[in-house]
């Protein structure tokens, strides 16, 4: 299933496969959430009736409805540097591993969905993107097994981790410059774990207004899906909704020559195969018109 | 007003002094949440009217009532290094003020109210206390002037920014080592601007098994609230019900001498007159009986 939130109502849906594109199905009458679904078997196995039983031809399109994030988290946890290779500082260093995930928060001024604009802040001057994969948490759990761990998972999706990068290094804790608000689009789909063959080799591609900037496999992953889970679980009771948010693989060296700060009508696109895409768009509401 | 939400129900009420010590009353008639009261001025009135017309004497003793948190942020926000003065890893140093507030997030996992313990992790051989005035947000805002910032406060209470110190140092991030299951108490209550004097100058006194480790001013604050608060505001819009703990004094250098990390059954309160008194016992699941 691909879970959605309807920002009518904040309404659970799901994404359907039509001829002519994705359809919505409405789930509000299966449950109150995404995250009921994700975390409660007989409400996962109504929302697949239903979603079995639809004819697709008689639903709105995808185009037609306005999404909000999948799910409202209780905390979104972020992972630095994750994905082995080459640093925007020097595309030639090899870096060690560390011994330990650096963790992060994403607050929740900073969530949206995956049809609104980011706004950039008149306040910085750098404004990044970061294409990741986000796990959300199905089934509460603390001290758990990396055996265990992606049992914990109701789902995958999509987070750009937006970073204003002049902010985040201008004290030893990065948390304003990742948490301008509109800071974490999160989306477009909460893709259950019964659709992803394989997370421990799934392709990470960020293309930015038409230039591939990150293509980068989590193969590559310093400390894999489950290895996340079990090490945050040591100290945070994970809770259904909970949002992980893997760590952005590197730029491609080609990308790292042209970067420049997203500015006003700049568009990126976060791609995985059989999670999604997520395109946000960046405005300055100080430059009009919008392109 | 001394605004407390009750465990049973999370029921709203606020704390009435009576002869015979705090009584308790029932506010669920008049708003459904402490965060309600704070940002509705209709609302703070029917609460003071319900408050005056009681006659304590008919109320609940304090010590009759389980306390949850007064509030269920949406954030916590806290802040580093912002008192001036000695720190503990050189009592004779003379640190620099820095250039902007080192801003960190207390996430929900933490967040306990007063009358629960605090479970020493397994983990960690190093839990630290610190003893920190918490200002709860009554009127949302953004880009707010310093000259105005003091309005937004609905309220201030007390945290313990309890820290895993050997988990805050092992990585960039302090994240995990700060947010233990448990490692938040905040309350008793959220007390009513109108019953601060003067909040430029209020003292914090932290006591540990009897012993005063920390007594200093607001009047030391690098960043005093308005700034903190303003300077938040020009990333974040701030929700009623977010905290901001606004960081803790240096422990006084006797109590340097003698610090060992908390352990089973230790007791630490936070006191600031005005705001009330925080005591969090410490418990280790692992050693039986309890003290």
């Amino acid at each position: 299933m691909r879970l959605i939130t309807l920002k009518d109502g904040m309404r659970p849906a799901a994404l359907v496969a039509s001829p002519d594109g994705d359809r919505v199905i409405d789930l509000s009458g299966v449950a109150e959430s995404v995250v009921r679904i994700l975390g409660d078997a007989s409400a996962a196995d109504a929302a697949r009736a239903a979603i079995e039983a639809a004819d697709p031809s008689t639903l709105p399109l995808r185009s037609e409805v306005t999404l909000a994030p999948p799910v409202t988290p209780g905390t979104i946890f972020a992972i630095g540097y994750n994905y082995r290779g080459h640093t925007a500082a020097d595309p030639d260093a090899v870096v060690a591993d560390p011994a330990h995930p650096d963790v992060f928060v994403k607050t929740a001024n900073a969530l949206r969905g995956a049809d609104e604009a980011v706004v950039l802040p008149l306040q910085s001057e750098d404004v990044d993107y970061e294409g990741e994969i986000a796990l959300v948490i199905g089934t509460a759990g603390r001290d758990i097994d990396p055996a265990d761990a992606l049992g914990h998972v109701g789902g995958y999706t999509l987070l750009n981790d937006v970073s204003a990068r002049d902010w985040q290094n201008r004290t030893s804790q990065w948390t304003l410059g990742k948490n301008f608000d509109g800071f974490a689009p999160l989306g477009p789909a909460v893709v259950t774990p019964d659709e992803i063959s394989n997370p421990a080799d799934l392709v990470v591609e960020v293309e930015r207004d038409g230039e591939i900037t990150v293509s980068q496999s989590t193969s590559t992953l310093i400390f894999p899906f489950a290895e996340l889970i079990a090490y945050l679980s040591q100290a945070v009771t994970l809770m259904p909704g909970d949002v992980i948010s893997t760590g952005t693989p590197q730029k491609l060296t080609s990308a790292l020559a042209t970067h420049r700060p997203l500015a006003h009508g700049d568009a990126v696109t976060i791609r995985v195969a059989g999670i999604g895409e997520l395109t946000t768009r960046f405005v300055d509401p100080h430059k009009t018109p919008a392109p």
